[in-house]
């Protein structure tokens, strides 16, 4: 897949719907495309690609010879592809794939020894949580289409996606624990995707679980045939790009703002929120179209 | 179904176990029949009806026409049919139905326009959030019977009863979002009862699940072919019926009061209820039938 | 199964991961093999029996003539095998499994009645609960191997361990109900563990679901026939033993301790508890020897 030149554009200054905590990364800034171009040779395939078209972002993690490890590099790429122009209206969904017969072995291990020591392995899994977070804070959907072997953090990506579809061949495994290095922040996310039991084996035994189980605990929203991935993963893109952006982004950022409240906080958040989202332009539109048997006019 | 004479009767006091926050509805007094009664035509149908026998509670959502659409009429009608001699030792289970081929089609869109304006948007929601929150805090279980379709505040409405039985040809949405108004209060109830991608999968393209898939991932408890679904739902029913009530009540409080608590809490919590239930003299009376090996005789 | 010889041996002080709370029982000593057998009769079958072997120990529910009720004895019994040598390198991981064809029928009920009253009804609820969350606080993890009927707290118990694999004759009930004791504690455990529709229907009809219905709906994870089930269980016990005993106690804390956060704290906590366990000598040989593609030597 092509890449769309000028996505990766420096943004200098991160959006308010990103809130950093006190343990963010000291640098604000995002790889630029001149940076991390200097810094790999040329025979090395960038991290990751990107394309968009009628309101669909691409992004490929695009390292197969490495299994498309999660090194930082390909962490930086990743998040500066998904923050890329998020305020644009042009932007509708992102859909994250990998390139190759694995989704994601998770974090490249070279990048963990002792070598690198104490402070790189703190960016490491800072980079790697505040891409997870940022999924969820995005303004937009963010669909995983896996096809492939899904291992730890590469498990974790997936869990963090805000819907998730998978080929018939997928298969899922948090193994860390077989190389000593527990998945502890895959755990976060796999933990609120999946039961407690289901969870716990899958990190206790480092064993994989196929995509129908994953479909049966909740991991992923839906299974396919691989001939099928691409079109229905493309189906529910196209469906969202045709909803008002407005009305999906204030669902979304209300969607994970009341599920940790309690009930009457939770529902005291969302009624207010309707009454908001009927006051926007696009929800009187919305309903004048439906009352008036026709097709709405999004103004987004 | 024959509503029963007098069910609606004005109450003018709320029950203590009924919660209210500040936002509730400033008048405490729901629906009077009489109030209702002028406020519809003849020809139009009344918007529930109830019946009870042997400790069973029916209520129908009863306007197939307009798909059973959570007016706010509705809305208060039903809360009326919930609050109704909730206290009463008659009273053992409610079941909540809908008459015609779609179980209920969520709010009505023409109490949504730009017309009504900010105050009665608010009114429309905080009433549904207030039944949604009722069901949950009332002292008898409250099975949903579903037969057919549910959509945005009508699967809200299933998602929050204690028990949900469906038949295999009912299905389950949340399209809001095809109409502009994302939704965010069902998102609640829907959010607590399935994974977060299978709930995210349905609020971002509206696109209904079936039946067997509700099942899959915990928004229902049971799905039979149409013909069993009275059956089966009545069993439910009377086994519930055929306990104490007293012992149920407190269990059900207790469960709502410790699930989302940390586990110490939630032990203390059930520990002492566990110790107050043998107190009760239903907890005594059953433990003694038992070991007598003769049938308990609860006194409620 | 032959029970170890001093496997119960009185531990005077409990562990510092063993957190007390303020109604935690006051005397802190566990039941020595002493007592406990001079309060036995000849002819009563121990409550429990042990077996270690390559850093598995088997604890076996051995009451079957009292469908290994969980009585007062057999509580404290159970604890006590749970917490005995629990920090000793030689314990890698715990099987629980009941002797023949009932896993746990729950409380013992002539322990419940009002001749022992409320003192002794509150100790038997809370030497419950207390070994219910010592199974999540302990290092090591817990397995439940379940072949026949498990009800009230003894299916409570599954819910409690870590992972449970389950024959298909196995099946889960809360039939307190039936006896005018909802199962309120039991309900902590089962809420937590599969949707609340599920818990509730259970609770609220005493009706029993089968292994596969459990499976489905995350009370278990894995059922396998009967036949097979000591096999897979103990694929599932050896291939935890192989690994890193402090990398596992590390994991299986972190994941506790982040569950019931929010997402930013839950990744602060995990991308700390990463880089703690890298710095582990058993993290660093992990990493170390796959690099170096040979099989880790841990240390534990």
């Amino acid at each position: 897949m092509a890449a769309v030149a000028g996505l990766r554009a420096f943004r200098a200054k991160g959006p308010t719907w990103l809130r950093r905590g006190p343990w963010a990364p000291r640098s604000a800034g995002f790889c630029s495309p001149g940076a991390a171009g200097t810094a790999r040779l040329e025979s090395e395939p960038r991290p990751t690609s990107t394309r968009q078209r009628d309101g669909i972002r691409n992004i490929v993690l695009s390292n197969p010879k490495k299994r498309n490890a999660l090194s930082l590099a390909m962490l930086k790429s990743l998040r500066s592809d998904i923050l890329h122009e998020a305020e644009s209206k042009d932007l509708k969904v992102i859909i994250i794939s990998g390139e190759g017969p694995v989704f994601s072995s998770g974090h490249d291990l070279k990048e963990l020894t002792g070598e690198q020591g104490h402070d790189y392995h703190t960016e490491v899994f800072q980079t790697c949580s505040e891409v997870m977070m940022l999924i969820q804070n995005h303004p937009v959907p963010i669909i995983a289409m896996v096809n492939g072997l899904a291992t730890a953090a590469g498990c974790q990506l997936i869990a963090s996606c805000d819907i998730a579809v998978a080929s018939e061949r997928s298969s899922f495994a948090t193994p860390g624990v077989n190389i000593g290095l527990f998945c502890s922040t895959p755990a976060v996310a796999l933990g609120r995707a999946v039961p407690r039991k289901v969870a716990l084996e899958m990190l206790f035994t480092g064993e994989p679980i196929s995509a129908q189980e994953a479909l049966l605990h909740g991991l992923i929203s839906k299974v396919v045939p691989e001939e099928q991935l691409e079109d229905t993963t493309m189906r529910i893109a196209k469906k969202i790009a045709s909803l008002s952006r407005s009305v999906v982004a204030l669902g979304k950022a209300t969607f994970y703002k009341q599920l940790p409240q309690d009930l009457r906080t939770a529902y005291y958040l969302t009624s207010q929120a309707m009454v908001d989202n009927l006051a926007l332009q696009d929800g009187q539109e919305g309903i004048n179209a439906f009352i008036q048997k026709r097709k709405p006019i999004w103004s987004h």
